[in-house]
């Protein structure tokens, strides 16, 4: 029986992939209030400052900085009154020497000023006349040109993943439709004689497709779309022809590999006649997750996920999420998909792999804590029951209750 | 000049509002590849065992264990390969004494037998016979009946937020339609005679609105559908109009309530006259932020935000989105969105308000770093050069650098 070839660090394993996946070249434009979650196909730069003109960020009165200087309560500064800006517009005041101008938060400094007196220090003596009672140096409570961008300044590289304020700063500068990556095509095909769709009975010996919901859920929180493309049964001709018309139609193809060692090696054949170079990776130094089976063909990333349900989270995380963020053009790190937490019980390990635990989140007198869910890798409900994976690295025999650990989201 | 009335810390602004905002009660029937980020509007129970009969875990032979028992390389057991178990059926196999099925992993074990024996520890001796090397236990390398889930269990509480492993976990049970809460429907309405929608060309004195899409984006990320609704003038008559019309339509209405005190005075005023009981918070121990509006309208929830940029992200992030999540009747914890790093410079901070300080995390020498980003708040850049916000509690002075923080991500 032939066993796996080679076994390899997860980051060996991921770069062998990588070496071989560019980014895809298509784009579509789209408009803004959908750029949400989308990565930017171009660099986008300022069409102009921002903001284009000086603003209040008080309400008071524009003034001549250099007329108020040593004012104080017992000596202030009398101002006139020379009008008020209104919101919107230029008011086509001019505040001389001796001037004040009256101007609410977001408006424009008239011509002539160059700073902003909060009107709370100040006093109305009268309808034309009021006294200034602190001194505001040149540019103070202003916003000046261009302070928050500069025209031609870069807002954003290529390949960057749009956020809230991304799409806020994109409406600021007047971009509204912008040009994104069109989103990865991803073809998802479950194997296994005894899978059967998740909305048919089963027959005794017959188990539901779990995977392909998995798998294109974690698609789509990769920025890519997914395409179920059914079960295959355990039979070289049907799976290489369902394989080759899918990925025909896909950017990627994902099997869910079956679990048993001859299905497996049938699933690696039928992935490596796909297409050049083929099967680069069969097999990985973690637990579970080890029979993964990554390949190129042709210039199209395919995986052979193993069958368990952890697993299969397992390594799309590790493998399939870098490379759909790598089709995007998309370099950016995933930070955000950590969190720390005290380990609630001792986890063993074997050395000279990594071992991922699902882990439940769970905050107790304000800390929080990483309970380790310990259950089979093929029961679906070990991952229900988790929010997050515990990495135990490749040289350590366990880790201890009570140590402060970094899990990843899920 | 009204100043703002009452200022509460976060807790006790949040709390006031919350007090009268109930789940609200639409609820759809959705397919299960698109529940993902939906929340179930009802308990979900297994309608049956997963899995519904003894699975294999191993390629093996499907045994009685007690004919095994003692066995070792210098005196293996001997049994008879009574045929093959196929995968997705029942096999009519009898594991009699001194019997082994052939049995692939998730095969079903045979009637009679109650352990699988692993390839690897057994030879075959001819086609009919087989050494065993290593005894196995009852149940060992075998799932049982119900072991992922049993039939009745709750798999997942009325308003659970479903994930990608969530789905799959349906999908295991044959789920495949679910019954989800309706997304909250949120009106936002940008205030301020100087806003013009992004995609005009702004006069001198005016700025594009930045808002809208902010929160529309981050309505979207809390489950939510966002209801852009256009820019109201600096008219108290035309934003009642505009604000009560929207309400009508929607379950929330946000209104980016303008910088000016009299603005936001004036928004206090609308938000006040929509329904009962009105205005709940007006004012809040943030910085920035500390404009906010809290109101509920005869059971809606009415939010006058900050209209800076920074602002009105911090005020959605500390009170919509709890709101949203209520409304969602999803009360589930937020861990997920903050992230531990250590901080890169000294922060300082007003004692008896919270601070909220953008940052832009960083791994330097494998170790994340927060990097304050100080800008204005009423910059959209210093968000969008931004990754996440630190908070600095209300009773200290600041925060030192290379102190642990926790940030929230954005």
């Amino acid at each position: 029986m032939p066993e796996l070839f080679h076994v390899l660090t997860i980051a060996e394993a991921l770069d062998r992939l990588l070496a071989h996946v560019a980014p895809l070249g298509r784009t579509e434009h789209v408009p803004l209030l959908e750029a949400l979650d989308r990565v930017t196909a171009e660099e986008l730069r300022a069409p102009g400052d921002l903001p284009d003109f000086q603003r209040s960020t008080m309400d008071g009165f524009a003034v001549r900085a250099a007329d108020t200087y040593g004012a104080s309560e017992g000596l202030p500064a009398y101002l006139t009154v020379c009008g008020e800006v209104p919101m919107g517009r230029a008011s086509g005041l001019q505040v001389r020497p001796g001037d004040a101008a009256r101007v609410h938060t977001g408006g424009m400094l008239p011509d002539g000023a160059d700073a902003v007196v909060m009107v709370e220090n100040t006093q109305a003596l009268d309808d034309r006349m009021i006294e200034v009672v602190k001194p505001v140096a040149v540019g103070e409570n202003v916003i000046p040109i261009g302070e928050d961008v500069h025209s031609g300044e870069m807002l954003f590289p290529r390949g960057h993943w749009l956020r809230p304020q991304d799409l806020g700063g994109l409406a600021g500068v007047g971009i509204t439709m912008v040009r994104v990556v069109t989103r990865p095509r991803v073809a998802i095909l479950a194997t296994g004689d005894e899978v059967v769709p998740a909305d048919a009975e089963p027959a005794p010996g017959q188990v539901r497709d779990i995977n392909t919901y998995t798998v294109a859920a974690l698609t789509r929180r990769s920025g890519s779309e997914p395409l179920p493309a059914g079960i295959a049964p355990d039979d070289i001709a049907a799976l290489r022809r369902m394989a080759s018309a899918e990925l025909a139609e896909a950017d990627v193809l994902i099997i869910s590999a079956g679990s048993s060692v001859s299905t497996r090696d049938m699933t690696a054949q039928v992935i490596g006649e796909l297409g050049q170079p083929g099967v680069l990776v069969h097999g990985v130094s973690i637990h579970p997750g080890k029979p993964t089976i990554l390949a190129v063909a042709d210039g199209k990333p395919v995986f052979g996920l193993p069958g368990n349900p952890v697993s299969t989270m397992i390594a799309f995380d590790l493998f399939v999420a870098p490379t759909l963020l790598r089709l995007l053009g998309c370099e950016q790190s995933k930070e955000g998909h950590t969190v720390q937490a005290r380990l609630a019980r001792n986890v063993a390990s074997i050395s000279g792999r990594e071992d991922f635990v699902p882990v439940r989140l769970d905050t107790r007198d304000g800390v929080l804590y990483a309970d380790p869910v310990f259950g089979k890798s093929n029961l679906i409900y070990t991952m229900a029951h988790a929010d997050a994976l515990l990495r135990v690295p490749l040289d350590l025999a366990g880790l201890y209750a009570n140590q402060t650990v970094t899990v990843r989201l899920f």
